[in-house]
């Protein structure tokens, strides 16, 4: 594998190659000392032009426990506000010696541009609508563990809720747990949907309550305050009545049913329970895996074989 | 020690403690290599929530002198920006495998409700206008080294001079000097002393030079901008002809006494005098005991007594 | 040499010592582990105070393969906000421990004036107008290696085209250059020229077409979208037609002849080519060599001979 942009682009079978490999980064993630020499002396450079430091400290943390250099890279202080186009500023920071770049960018397709233009790897950590993959790795791999399904996840019901057509963790999950074998139905309003679905492994239904009793996981996504402003959704409060997970409905759960996000939550409003209340969610865990999964996704990219053996010398 | 959240808290047992160890960490920052491996492979992370670019390199400086892995969050880049809570927030960068969150906010009491959301260690670096102990750590350090005084500050006579009202400084210090058994005397205007003094241990006087030749410490708090525009001085002019340390107010200083400052000074206000001319000013160490003091307290919350002998091999 | 603040401070032998000594660098730089203990335990602190990535990056980069500490300080969350003096900035920031400051500033000067506040060395990144001497160095570097002149720039003719005036770029390669033996024009409209060129070692002309066809080194300035607000360009369309370079003056190069640039480019604008195309553009070889140049500059001011044998052991 030389860059993860898409999930499709990876294949199950890389899909699968990751997430064995994430079960072994998860291992030394438990150590009292939870760092190896893997990746010493590689360097890896955080570009992000939107904010967003929960992934972005996901990606340093797993680029260090391997023991990698780190150095961040953000728009408020780029040559790009110079009008620097972006292909220079990749050429730049690339001649100084970058193995890869973990790249988030607010229009879609931006990591394959950047891929054309550099020698390093490219690591999509969400571009536009379009794609996360590694959000869609670590929520595979927490429904894994969670619910001991290593071999896969036929037979698996799982609903995503919310604002779909805005989503790129929707457009990546859904490919991920489809080429697992789980079925996904999604839950929204015809306006938070994407105009055409043609393709899409799914089955669509707009009342939540129809499926609330009979998944067995129930992914929950964020619901933007924007949304309300461009006269999508009639109010929050609105939203909340008929698509947010409240008291009643979490009680109508499946008792084995995980409860996911990809944070950051909007409690209240698509989260109208208290996730710490709730049995099933495995809202922190999904931030745990990630620092695993992205190890994973790193080692994977930059790594070879032989060095993720033993403790790190630094 | 699990967290520093307030001098009360920590104790005077506590506070000696921490001075004795600052001892042991100020002979480390005298070697030629001035690093140890005491937390090689912990992770200290700090959530600024307020600018402070002196507190936090000062911490930063601190543990990797330890060897601790540090990450840096400031509230600019983050999904706080997006309506996440901060509990949230916290959970979330918690999640990742965070051993101390070093913390500054503008609302007091953030530290507190922090470490009820996480088995992470917190410190705190200055919480609204309430506390800012490690500030207090290091100026009874500065103190208890520059006079030589390593059993306490009995008889011992310090003013504060300035902004109480709105000083965590002037809070925190209080309550240490008192507690190694120093006389305290506030000087400032009504308009800046906090509305009711009760239970404090301190005197007041409102004109300088009352006391001006009779300390053995003169610490004088930043003088804010804004406290003019708020109508609570009359002018800055004013306020150094009535309260600031001008040259006559220097000579008229013991030969022993202290002036001591947390920073940053607004020069030709409170500091009318250049301190570089001034044989007591003990600014810049308290800067540099700052390192020391810290840590002292990021290893006595994080280390364990064996891993403070030697140089770290990194 | 304790500080870099100009190539004039440097002289010729300084210039020609760091020359030599970027060769061991960038020999290092091809190690399969880039990365020596030269400057192990010293701290190296970035202070920027106009933004630059690519600066910021690549001094860095150079201090991370030489083992050395970083810390990063920039106006944006400093107490310079809050009022403090720079020489206070400063004074605190040394008292923690620093080594070396590189400093940006957007005024003239700034390194002279700290480095006469602190015991640390000072690296000038880029003072206003005035200088910016690692970028002439490394672009010495990138002329020697790539037309290979060990000896020097005897009898070589570099043309340095556009805002001259405006350009700290300009003025420390046009000093750096011609000591070491080569024949400079500055290519300029007069109103990018400065008032008086009396004593700099160049000829000067007003039309591009006039040498493109005889250089050994054409030397392409970013035009800044400023400048045309500023009525000292009539248009960029226009800046473009007269001094820009177009596919067909680039057909006019000698074959030998080298295209540089300090970046960020604006493309269409004085880069009317693709450098891509070019056989002669060294530019991201000046990335490169940026960083190798970068290392050479910090292990002079910082480092000790015999330490730059070996790995680092980290």
């Amino acid at each position: 594998m030389k860059h993860l942009r898409s999930i499709d682009e990876l294949g199950v079978d890389g899909l699968r190659r990751l997430l064995d490999l994430s079960d072994h980064m998860a291992e030394i993630n438990r150590r009292p000392v939870p760092k190896v020499p893997a990746l010493r002396n590689k360097t890896v450079v955080s570009l992000f032009f939107e904010d967003s430091t929960r992934t972005r400290l996901s990606f340093e943390t797993a680029a260090k426990r391997l023991s990698a250099d780190t150095m961040s890279f953000s728009v408020g202080t780029s040559s790009v506000n110079k009008g620097e186009s972006l292909r220079d500023t990749i050429e730049t920071v690339a001649a100084m010696g970058v193995d890869a770049f973990v790249v988030r960018h607010k229009s879609s397709g931006v990591p394959w541009q950047i891929s054309r233009w550099t020698e390093a790897s490219v690591v999509n950590a969400g571009d536009g609508w379009h794609e996360h993959p590694t959000q869609a790795i670590l929520d595979c791999y927490t429904v894994r563990t969670a619910l001991n399904r290593p071999e896969g996840f036929d037979g698996m019901h799982i609903a995503i809720v919310g604002d779909i057509k805005h989503s790129r963790v929707a457009r990546s999950n859904v490919w991920a747990f489809a080429s697992l074998g789980a079925r996904i139905t999604l839950v929204a309003p015809h306006t938070l949907l994407p105009p055409s679905l043609e393709g899409w492994p799914v089955d669509v239904v707009h009342n939540i309550d129809d499926i609330i009793d009979r998944v067995d996981v129930l992914y929950m996504l964020r619901m933007q305050r924007e949304r309300m402003h461009e006269a999508l959704v009639p109010s929050l409060r609105e939203y909340t009545a008929q698509f947010g997970l409240t008291p009643g409905r979490a009680d109508r759960l499946q008792s084995h049913a995980l409860v996911m996000h990809p944070g950051p939550m909007n409690r209240g409003v698509e989260m109208a329970v208290d996730p710490g209340e709730l049995p099933g969610s495995v809202i922190t865990q999904q931030v745990t895996n990630g620092v695993s999964v992205r190890m994973a996704v790193l080692f994977d990219l930059l790594g070879s074989g032989s060095a993720l053996v033993g403790e790190a010398s630094s």
